[in-house]
């Protein structure tokens, strides 16, 4: 019963699946699946248990009952398992459903892989979104236009060197959460971290585990450290703020009395409800929204780094639901401002008015050397 | 397609269901009948149209369509006011939908309803709270127990004292809350907040829309100036602390080496998927969660408040969901914990046992004396 | 060794000095000896060994050696009072130094007498911006202007609508700031809030140090309840915002190429150390990088609610700097602005080139009489 | 005249020193001073004009004036490049002070000479608690401890365990600390970042500059693109978090009732003012606050990314005193650390105790070989 109607307007239809309730639960029953199967590849079980428990797990339970179950229990795992055991018959293999596992585990790994599939898409947009600006600041390396600083005219730019900026900006966050999506790994480590009750075979369990679910296998259980989901989180705040960069500033040029450069136009997009003549940056809106928001996500997950001994009580509860949302909000700036920037219309004629208006001269200094510079940067990076 | 498993483990089914679609979509429906008919009753429209608008809110739009087309559009009101009006037949009367309004009217209005039935339970569930612990404070004011200062014994108190700064601390932040609870308004503008449009009868129908919807005429359109939101938002994050203050305290006493107070054993709650003999603090874990989460969503809403001009660009667009996510945490947390305090069982033999071992004598000052003061204050602000 | 330089470019001079280190050894200082003083009015100690204590309490000590001695010592209390206590011959009295207090008790009280000095400087120019407002409103009532939503032209205006809508927002917080200022109490709890050590006469001497402090007696200490810090707190960073939406919308209009409003020249401000031509808007960035800064401020201090049993951990200290902070940022953001709409450069010919240029008709609406409804509104609150 | 009493108690004597006035002017003076002699060694002015300069910058002006004159001005550049150029009596080359920069330039190299300053003291102390950690984790790697979950006792791990994953979370919280410090860089770019006014060296005043002041040069001037120092504040802030993590643990130990670890007896350290037998956790005191206050910090630098246009208004403004805040937080927390680690007292008999009282059996698990896993992995990392 969250609002779609609300998430759909600050995000993507394709990451608001990646961390809706089927996907979860997807990859909640891929976790218990394949720990059963890992187990007997290492021979921790017996192969025909494993099958047995992965057959348990191929149909979806009723989402709105086991949302009210797990809320009640106050974990996901206990009523999920609970389930998965009642559908096996023989009751020593379903005792072996979730065996050297605790709740963490299979909420850890669920998110991690949802984290997987959302970090996907993240950097497929970025990429267009920077592919799409070294288009455009390849076009208008010489294009002269008002350098603006404090929100007062000072001295002449070229719209190139303006969007070799943006596009240093963006490239640099995809740079940083590129490098931290190497937090997104399988988490096991049992009640405690210790690995307990998986016979001596716990490393074996682990890689085998990774594998089947192609996750990378951490050196130990990180049920207690956090940090790299905060840097995770952090990164998305930044490549979110990165591209609201862009979006307040095309915002800015596309204000009446600037009028140079605007969203392009999408039948039924940007309009207003009370005025026909309105041409809304709605793009703009969608990424400004996000920039606003995404900080104190990260923040939120940042704050809760000290989580008590080996599983902490709130703080680490409080990471889901989080870093969902900043999934859903960077990729839905990403996905509103792509467009924006492939479409983008640039009033040069405009820019030049505006700034031989100013009065400040035509040095533009090394605008396009620097463009230049910053394009061949990226290009060696990517 | 958000995932309500994630949002049924931080909030009541009834907070949820305040803030969902359906009803949603019901506020905005409403908020364009009462329109028509406020109009009607003042004499800006004839009251055929009012009737055959009302007639044409009666039913609820499919959600996913419109969660897709008020993505596209940029705003929830545009494809809403289309949908009405092609259910009218008379253009002329089609024509009349939403006169006078903007989108922001109809957003914020329809949120403002949204959180006057939210504030309801908030109210509800914080007094259920607050009476639990009065009478949690007058069992225990002479119970004797060792004040903890730093996470250090310190000197005695008694538990009445310690549940009557509870008490006082959400007394405290309710009666903010209700104070801040003057922001949900009514909204009508038009476009700039001018009110044009409504043939020099803006304020009559105002308020007679004020009356239609019960919700307070503000003395003038708030488009522009949210600092009442930014008020609410924060009342809802103290309080969500307070309630936090509480479950922390709470799940420092029942640890196992301290095992002085705890939860209430309710069936199925609490457990652990992989130790049967765990008892976890559940209540508190969802108040603790929150307590760490509202801050940062607060603090979203305030950051908002520089928006532009007669209405921001992103930094507006970003407190529906904020807000929502806010009532929802808080009204999480208290129907959480009002049933850990109505069925907290407190072990006083353990109290006086620690006590005793921390070897810091039995003066708990004016303890009792205090608890009483605290209660009576209490009785009195209510 | 903090950055004088840093803090003086985001605050104002008197309000440093209000949280600055003489302030607060005076206020340390202050709160010892009007605490022996209040025990000898009530009988507790005797007049003679107050009076030496208060003698011992004249000389501020050395800022330096006292923050080194603090910060190992992990409160300022410990130092301070062993400093006292030694310029006291007769042991003795020496001993009653601090009677019935603990370091939270003289930490709080020396914040609050604080806080109070500086709610004093917040309101007196909150009044100076709100009265410059009204004139600035009443003046340009019907001056007609071009009104923006999303960064886009919309419908007429007058500017005094838009600066009444500023107005509201400024009264809206400053009254809310002024109910949050009712937090501002003396403390007095003793090592856990149990008011022991006082002979019975607790309640006596609370009520009498308030008087000698000039600060209102709290039914109950507060210690470990902190919601009302939190109240005062957001109170704070929801005005900053509120200042913050008047100092991005006079930025916006200064912008070269809209021109309608500009901050006073005043020499040497402004200036750029690269372009002579430019006129930067000084007093609204400082506002804005205030509106930034306060609301991750005010979030800490909810972030802080939930602090263990009698006196938090980490929680508790943290607030201490960061509502000094809030307070600096607030004055500072306050004490730029009252002189910028003081002196308010507004060219109505260029708001009548823009709206004209905008091509969306005269039709102001209400806009007159709802700034004459801002203004008395304003004026019965007042 | 801000709070060094408050500072202090935060933050270290060093760390408050690299931020403090004195390294600010002496960073600012040291940029003009390069800033001329680069200009001169690649021929843009003549070696006597800079030799003139840089004695013109040789003293230090008064700190108190120079703040208000900036607070006046609106940025420090603006008077202290004036006074430089009073004291330098040929008017053709006092003209040359500043060629081709901007406040911003100045500002913000200043900022990255203090923070890379401020970088090797984070990196000193986190390596002296990463190695106290290590020593702790081998000496207890079979020490067996109650794992505690939810705040509730889970099954057995050992200390060495729990040691090497607060080691795991500081060191991995520093390698992305060190990876983000390539953040602090050279900035040079003129008044809109085009490196105008350079007579078409600039490319080579840029190198020679960052040479002289032995800061990377970055590929172009990122005056507008502030995502590097976003991750480096969130980089301090996610460090400040792991190290925060130890503390908690280590507080929770401490509770009288659980009284498995202490902090060191420092004389003076800990004590209470009302409570001689007392035994605070001042050092987890100080990392806690740290931790509680560090992410909103990092936060506010995130949430000012999308600043306007080649330099922006209140965004760019607030970076400096916060992430000077953070710097400043961030090393109290290590520093106050460090020594906890080192000298904590371990209480084997006690952890047995708990752990044969819980009833869980002895079942370790293979927290053994996940001790030396995670040690052999730091080792290899370092």
């Amino acid at each position: 019963m969250p609002s779609l109607i609300r998430d759909r307007s600050a995000s993507s239809a394709a990451m608001l699946a990646v961390f809706g309730d089927e996907a979860l639960l997807d990859a909640a029953l891929r976790f218990e699946a394949s720990l059963a199967q890992a187990q007997a590849d290492v021979g921790v079980i017996d192969q025909a248990s494993a099958a047995c428990i992965r057959a348990a797990c191929l149909e979806r339970p009723d989402v709105e009952t086991l949302a009210e179950a797990a809320a009640h229990a106050g974990t996901l795992a206990i009523p999920l398992v609970e389930i998965i055991r009642k559908r096996i018959t023989d009751p020593a293999i379903a005792k072996l459903v979730h065996k050297g596992a605790t709740s963490q585990d299979l909420a850890d790994t669920a998110l991690m892989l949802q984290a997987k599939a959302g970090a996907a898409l993240v950097v497929e947009d970025a990429r267009r979104l920077a592919d799409a600006l070294v288009v455009l600041a390849e076009r208008y390396a010489a294009a002269p236009m008002l350098g603006r600083t404090l929100l007062q005219g000072a001295l002449p730019i070229t719209f190139g060197l303006k969007v070799a900026g943006w596009l240093q900006g963006v490239a640099g966050a995809v740079a940083r959460f590129e490098r931290e999506t190497s937090a997104i790994q399988l988490q096991l480590g049992g009640a405690t971290g210790s690995l307990a009750g998986l016979d001596g075979q716990a490393q074996a369990v682990v890689e085998r585990l990774a594998e089947l679910l192609d996750l990378p296998a951490p050196a130990t259980p990180w049920h207690a450290r956090r940090e790299g989901l905060a840097g995770l989180a952090s990164s998305l705040a930044i490549l979110t703020g990165a591209v609201g960069k862009i979006a307040g500033d095309i915002a800015l040029l596309a204000q009446g009395e600037v009028a140079e450069a605007f969203e392009p136009r999408i039948d039924g997009r940007g309009g207003s409800s009370a005025m026909a003549h309105k041409r809304n940056p709605t793009g703009c809106q969608v990424a400004l929204s996000a920039a606003i928001r995404a900080p104190h996500l990260a923040a939120t997950i940042t704050a809760a780094l000290p989580q008590q001994h080996e599983r902490g009580l709130g703080g680490w509860q409080a990471e889901g639901p989080v870093l969902a949302d900043l999934f859903q909000l960077t990729h839905g700036a990403l996905a509103a401002m792509a467009p924006v920037i492939e479409g983008l219309e640039v009033d040069t004629d405009r820019m030049a008015a505006n700034l031989a208006a100013a009065d400040v001269g035509t040095d533009a200094g090394e605008s396009e050397a620097l463009t230049s510079r910053a394009l061949a940067a990226y290009r060696k990076d990517r």
